[in-house]
Parts: structure tokens; sequence; C-alpha cells
């Protein structure tokens, strides 16, 4: 069956004229725009699929077509967005499942179900913590130790806006026994890369390796405060030099582990830094800095975090200051499942012409989560320019249709190939 | 006639426990605390020298003992400090003063008129414009520009302020025409180091060779904010590891300028660092960093610029950013006079037996004002700690009682040496 994408991206363009405005996309999770693409989301697929939606314990949207064999196959992304966010970042693969059920539907009942799921609040934008949806179906959320407490700018507690919406937080472990009872064989996802890595490349879209896992440190470097004009260079204990000569250690760290090839790319970045007293006549007595170190491979990724150490160590030695390391998250990496990455491939190959560019993801997804459970895999769609989380994040539309036809293309050989692990033994070995 | 440095000391405690509070001096100027000091001041002069004292139109406040001959010698400092600071800041060389003058008044008439000042506002702490008083007096004040502007925290203008002191922001200028018919011959000035150079190199007090340039700027690296997953190394744009960058190359800049010896060292402070967006998750795609370049020599201080400015064009084109630079301040150096630096140190070798130590003074002191008009010199009591505007802030005894003491005698051959300048040219020549 032909894959065509003209009616993912006019759904794409309709769900952006409905919840979006000059500032960009606000489908900011457990808020009424939010509520609002859901409905509409909803309103699709039984208009056009004739399914109705579910909602799991943690707010997850699951809409179904039953297969004939056992188990099932996974597809879906998020709805939700970042305030002020681009038209594509996460509803492009929730719209591409809309069309994945069409196609399915059309072609009579599946080899085995196909579920698609609109995970609740991957972003995170509004209470802090992402992937708060796809996390409670992993079963790797405790919402009671991490949600209870958070709460909005304007004070609103998270355990109130989702009652609102109609989900009590006591509810969301459901989602895990909700997600176990499904029998998943395979999880898909379809999205935007958010980076300028394919743009680089001139490819429209690429086969994801997994996701990176992430040491995200936050370092304190204490010295003394002096005078600007008084205190002798040599006598001095400037904080933020050392701060300074640790974010180009870090940088180096990165840069040597990088290999020529997009594929076994690794970053470190210092998004914060702090100086006290923050005074242009005061040598800084002290700098805060945070490190954030990604890797596909968790080798990789130990030995960045002990380089960056040992170099935090030589800097506060060098400009006589001392450091403290205080750990903000862990995530380890998470490598996508090789078979359905090559049914990935084979979708991009045979839309292009060309060998898929196989890149690792930095940024997480819902799909890090599903990778710790069922076998996954993901496409991502050209970023261009290749910014994020801004209204001005696009994908030029020829890269846009070749993504998603591709990715439908690859749902087929999964649907294909766990149709015959469906088959009993003897059909199998036919 | 023996220097005794007894009496400083004592009402030097005097001051401190009628101006400070649990966390130190309080004699901000243009407040209720430091009117009292000033009146304290002024009533142990009326008590102890019988001298009144007059303000001139900047508020600072003259006493003086007319002299025998033509010309006269200035010695002072400022009774006002920063909020918490210490006990000895700038009111030692006012205290001192009150001393030089009931030591002239003890021998009779002098050959020159001897003249005490408290300059008004010399730290700036609560309106933000340094050295005020004493640059009213030198003349290069321009009050409606740099002043009539400024406010404090609480919104209260500095107009406003002066205004009930007394002052109004209108006679400023009057301040410069009273110091001309003063005829200065000699400005000394007694001032606690502030710094830790003396303290390393066990001295109790040093001849200041002057007051050392000052380049002060801010620079804005912007480059391209990104997602800290999602961007690879080689394609950042990362403001904040260009402004890196360059405060470690100002550090070398002035490091490798500094000679071996206290007296020819330079100093350069990145203080303020700010970053943009400032999130554990982004590359920083703007980051503002101050630059404070200090040194005696005129042509150093503009080496030291230079290489500054190439230094942060290199780390721009490094980092794929732009750099643009914004001048703060600029403050030309202040060498002092040799003749009242030879007497300063003929004071102190007197006091301590050994040779004096010569040594630049970072920080500006009311004697930079000075030494643009008339032959100034300064004398530094030994810092221990080596830290400033603290109430931490301090000198031990001894090293006080041989700065004041050397002080006194430094008065003394200066005295010694305007009288003999005053006698008719026949006379000066027997």
């Amino acid at each position: 069956m032909k894959a065509d994408a003209g009616r993912v991206i006019a759904d794409l363009e309709e769900l952006a004229a409905l919840s979006s405005d000059e500032r960009g996309a606000q489908r900011v999770a457990w808020t009424p725009t939010w509520q609002k693409a859901r409905a509409w989301f909803a309103e699709k697929l039984a208009r056009e699929v004739g399914v109705g939606v579910t909602r799991d314990g943690a707010g997850n949207l699951w809409a179904s077509l039953p297969g004939t064999g056992a188990g099932s196959l996974v597809v879906g992304s998020h709805l939700d967005c970042v305030p002020c966010g681009g038209w594509l970042d996460g509803c492009l693969g929730v719209v591409a499942g809309i069309e994945v059920l069409r196609r399915v539907k059309a072609r009579g009942a599946p080899p085995v179900t196909v579920h698609l799921v609109d995970w609740a609040d991957e972003e995170g934008a509004r209470f802090g913590r992402s992937l708060a949806g796809s996390a409670a179906a992993a079963g790797t959320l405790d919402s009671a130790r991490e949600l209870s407490h958070l709460k909005d700018r304007s004070g609103v507690a998270l355990p109130d806006a989702m009652r609102e919406h109609g989900v009590p937080i006591e509810g969301m472990a459901d989602a895990a026994t909700y997600f176990r009872a499904r029998d998943v064989r395979a999880y898909l996802e379809l999205h935007i890369e958010q980076g300028p890595v394919l743009e680089a490349m001139k490819k429209p879209c690429a086969v994801v390796l997994g996701t990176m896992g992430v040491e995200r440190h936050l370092l304190s470097f204490t010295g003394q405060t002096a005078h600007s004009g008084a205190a002798p260079m040599h006598l001095r204990h400037d904080a933020f030099l050392a701060a300074a000569e640790f974010a180009l250690a870090c940088r180096a760290v990165a840069v040597e582990r990088s290999g020529k090839a997009p594929r076994s790319r690794v970053v470190a970045t210092c998004g914060v830094v702090k100086v006290e007293p923050n005074f242009v006549t005061a040598v800084p007595g002290a700098a805060e800095i945070s490190v954030d170190l990604r890797a596909l491979d968790a080798k990789v990724l130990a030995g960045m975090l002990a380089a960056a150490q040992r170099a935090s160590k030589a800097a506060a030695k060098r400009h006589k200051v001392s450091v403290a390391w205080r750990p903000l998250m862990h995530i380890a990496p998470r490598p996508f499942d090789q078979t359905l990455m090559g049914f990935a491939a084979r979708g991009i190959k045979e839309i292009t012409g060309a060998t898929a560019p196989q890149i690792p993801s930095g940024p997480l997804h819902d799909a890090s989560e599903m990778a710790g459970i069922v076998p996954t895999a993901m496409v991502f769609a050209q970023s261009s320019p290749g910014i994020s989380h801004t209204r001005l994040e696009d994908t030029p539309r020829p890269a846009l249709d070749k993504s998603i036809r591709a990715f439908l293309l690859a749902v087929d050989h999964t649907l294909e190939h766990l149709g015959h692990e469906a088959l009993p033994s003897s059909g199998r070995r036919c």
C-alpha cells in the first residue's frame, strides 16, 4: 500500500490552527488548549477511523484496532508541547499515528493489535517533570514522591491540575498495569530531530540509534571574594576562573570522545552559570555551574563523567579554590531495538533511495521509557532551522513528507514482522 | 617630636563604638550615622585642637591651622564607609589627621597652613558614584551630568539626600574654587591597603606608588541557544565558552605583565558573568562578562586592553559567536609625587628600621583625584586578613601602630620641606 503524507500534513495544519497563537503552539499539558487538542484527536479518530479513545491512569489516551494474533504494536508520541513551541514537536508522531490507524483499518484486521497512544505531559513544561505519562506506563515513575509536591509558577499543585482533567494522581500506577495488559511487542515513534544534525547532513530523516544517557550535575566552586584592584593575581582564589576552565575542559571531553560520524557523537553542556558577588570590582568568591553530559554508550558516559570530575579538581587546584558536586539527574542510555531499527531503515531507503543515516538522540523521548520495557525504534524528521522549543522550529515540507511516508512503511514492515511472530510456531517455520 | 599612635587608636575605637553595629561600620555617606561620625569629628577638633570645621560646596569638611608661610599641606581621607564595613577604611586617615593637627598645634604655628579634610562620599556606597567629594574639589566632577540622576535602592534621589544634609547639588562646583584658594602644595593620605600584598610581604606599611589606571568594559558574546542534547559540539555557537576562554585569557594577560616585584603588578578581573537562557539543558546563546583591567603604567594598561580585545575576538571566532564591547569606565593611572614618596619612605624607615616597600594601589582613593592637581603621596597600612569592605577587614595592632607613627613622621618631613620651600629664595639657598 502506497504511503501518502498528504492527510497527515493537512491534519497537522488543522491542529496548529486550533492550538497555536501568534507566539507558537500552546498545547501545554494540563491546560485547556491541550484538552482542546486532545478532544480534536478523539473526534478525528471517531469520525475517520471509527474508534474511541481510552484514558489510562496517567492520562495517556489510547486508541486501538484489534488484531487477529496475540500481542500488539504501539505507535505514538505526545500532543503536549512547551509554551510558544513549534508546530511539529510531539504532535507529528501522534498525527502520523492517526494515519497509521486509517491505513491499517483500510486493510482489514491487522495481524496484531495496533495501539495509538498520546502520552500525557511529555514536556513537563508547566510542572517540571518530563515523560510523566510514558514513565507511569513503563512503571518507572513514583508519582507520590516525584509529582505530588510539584507546583506551577502561579502556585497551582500538579495533583490539583490533574484532578481538574479527571486524572487523580492516586491512580497513576494503574497506567503500568494497563500497559502490561496490552502485551506490547514493539513501540514505534516518529519525532522531529530538534537539532541541526540532519540539516547539516542534508538528509530528510534518520533511524534513531537510541536516546543518550544523561549525567547532570551542579558544581559549586568556592574561593575568596576580593577587590579587583587590591588582590594581586597570584594571591587570588577566583572561583569563576576555575568554573571557566572546567567548562572548556568539558567541551574537550566531549569533542575528544565524539567520533567523526554523527552516530558516535557525545555532548557536554554547561548551561547554568552564576557567580557571586557578581560585581564588576569583585573577584568572584563563588561560582555555580551545571554540567549535562550525554552519550549513547554507558561506558563512554561513565568515562566522560570521570574525566569531568578530574577536570574540576584540576581547575579547582590551579585556581586555589574548592569544588563540590551535587548530582541532579542520571538517566541510563536507551539503545533501540536492532530489528525494529532495520524496519525503519528499510522504510527510509524505500522512500529516499539512500541508506538511512543512523544518529543518536540527545533529547529524551517517550521512546526512552518504552525502550526500557519493549523493543523500540524511532524515526527522526529533519529540523530546519535545527533549533527546538520555539515557534521557529520547522521541518521543510519535502523532508516532512518523506519522513512521514518512511515512518508509515516502517510501521508496515514491523506489522508484517509481528504478524509472522504471532503465527503459531508451525506456521512460522513454513 | 616623638610620634605616638596611642591617641589615634583610642579615637578610632571611640568612633567605631559610635558608628558601628554587630554587622560592622555603618557610616554610609548621606545617612544619619555618617552625620553622627562627622559631628564627633567636629567636636573632637573643637575640644582638642581648638579649631572649627568648614564645609565646602561638595560637603567636604575642612579644619585648618594657619601657617606662617605661603601655601598649604592637606592631609585627609574619608569618614564614610560601605554598609557593614571595616573599622579602619577611610576613617584611619581622617583620625590620624586629627593627631597631625594636635601635634602641629602643640609646636606653635606651622611653616605652612595645615588642612585636614574629611572627603564626602568617597565610597559612593548608597548612590554609586565614588570619590564624589574629592573629584568635586579637583574639578573633575560634572555633578549635573554624573550625580543629579542617581537614586538609591529605595528610590531616594541623591540631590534630595544631599539637600537634607545641607549640601545643595547646585553648589558642588564651588568646592573646586574653595580648593584652588587653599594654594595646596602637597596632599598626604594614610589608608589601609585593603588587599593581601603587605600581609604576604610581612610588612606593616608601605609607600604607595600611585593608583592604577582602570579600563572597565562589559562584553556581550552572542551565539545561538540550542538543546544540550540535540546540538552536536561542532555545530554549536556557545556564547559562554567564548566568555570563559576570554576570562582565562585576561588572567594570562595580567600574569604575563606582572613583574615579580609587588611594585610592578597589574591585575585583570572578570567579576560579572551572566548567561542566557541559564537552563541546565540549554547551550548558552548569550553571555555577558565584565572585565576590569588595572595598571600603574598607562602604556602597560593600553597594551593589556589591546591584548584583551584580541583575546575576545579569538575566543569569539573559535566558538563561532560574535562579541561586542561596551566601555564602562576609563581612569588614568595616577603616579604619586617622588619627593613626597621619599618623605613617606623616610618616615617608614625611621619607624620600622627597614627600607619601605613600594606598592601600587589597585583601588582608587581620594588621593587619585588629588594627584591630578597637586603633589600627592600615600602610606598604606597592612590589611590582615587582606580583604576589604567587610567587618572582618582589620589591621593587626603592631602594624597599625607603626603605620600611624610612620605617617606622622612623613607629615613632619613634608612640613619641614614645605617650610623650606615657603622661605624667600635667599633663605632657601642658605
